[in-house]
């Protein structure tokens, strides 16, 4: 024991296992929890707790929600003809903060990647062609990230979506970030950028 | 709201508070939360709980403890005519590690202030004082930082023990930190490490 408390300890060790934070940025935590009062941490503590008994998948999109189905699927507002694929609930946020996209979503929970074996049936994908299969849908932009992983998701989902020729299946543009210096982007990027330039 | 669960974001939001938390970071905490199984975010929600409801200050030193006194001062083979004078309790933790020191532990819970409204009556100095006065102290080391505040709290600590001239006040060394390099030690640093050069 470092500390003279065990209960501190046993925090700290906690609070240790949660990504990006070390042993150091977990001490302080626990020593700012332990000053504030009862009921800020208690909110905290009870915040978690809601969320595993509460929170759960949308059974339509795979977003994270409290009832089913989630806001995004019951908004009758959204266009249901356009499917968004992303990899993660997380970039849902990432999307619905532009404020550019008003059709539905679909979460894949994840992206191809045979090497830590994780196949077409380990993600969403067959919940996906049965949405495609159930009609209404027009298009498929397919959201996953511009990694190896992300890239070879999206080829798989074109690949299968051939056999519905009806839906549009694009792919999110790639090309240098807004706000950053050429001289910094790499070579990849600055390839993409090139091959899928536009007319201004 | 921008997620699709209002419990998702209360948490994000309870997250958000805790100090080095950014909005990024706290999403990402979040979410780790809710892929985790049940038992191991009951665990860290537990473990904020029984913190706040167990854990208080040592009644002699101000250590955190869950035990009167805490098991650094019911320690009978630590040595109780020297006291180790810390502004936090998370200081006394650093020292520990340090394995040299084996006599008991004063917290003060701060340094002098007076621009932050911090006297000596807001910091446990009066604690001190009497347990110099209820005797059995030969020394005092005072280990507050080497800040502004700190070396105030050490200097006011050392004027009123002089009201007690066969108690030894002593201040912890300041110089070149172990594997630093000189020529990016600061200025005063290296004044104070020339000052309080010692025979070799």
């Amino acid at each position: 024991m470092q500390f003279s408390s065990t209960l501190l300890e046993a925090l700290i060790a906690e609070i240790t296992r949660l990504p990006g934070i070390g042993r150091k940025s977990a001490q302080r935590i626990a020593f700012y929890l332990l000053r504030v009062p009862a009921d800020e941490a208690g909110r905290l503590a009870n915040a978690i707790l809601e969320l595993k008994a509460r929170v759960e998948d949308c059974s339509i999109c795979g977003n994270v929600t409290e009832t089913q189905p989630c806001a995004l699927c019951a908004d009758s507002r959204r266009d249901g003809a356009v499917l968004c694929v992303v990899e993660h609930a997380m970039d849902v946020l990432a999307i619905e903060r532009t404020a550019e996209f008003r059709g539905r979503y679909h979460v894949l929970k994840g992206a191809l990647s045979p090497v830590d074996g994780v196949g077409p049936d380990q993600i969403r994908i067959r919940e996906l062609m049965a949405r495609v299969e159930s009609g209404g849908v027009t298009e498929i932009i397919v959201a996953t990230n511009p990694t190896a992983q992300g890239e070879a998701t999206a080829l798989y989902i074109a690949r299968l979506m051939q056999a519905h020729p009806s839906v549009r299946v694009t792919r999110i543009a790639r090309g240098v970030p807004m706000g950053s210096d050429l001289e910094f982007s790499d070579q990849i990027t600055l390839a993409r950028a090139i091959t899928g330039r536009k007319e201004i």
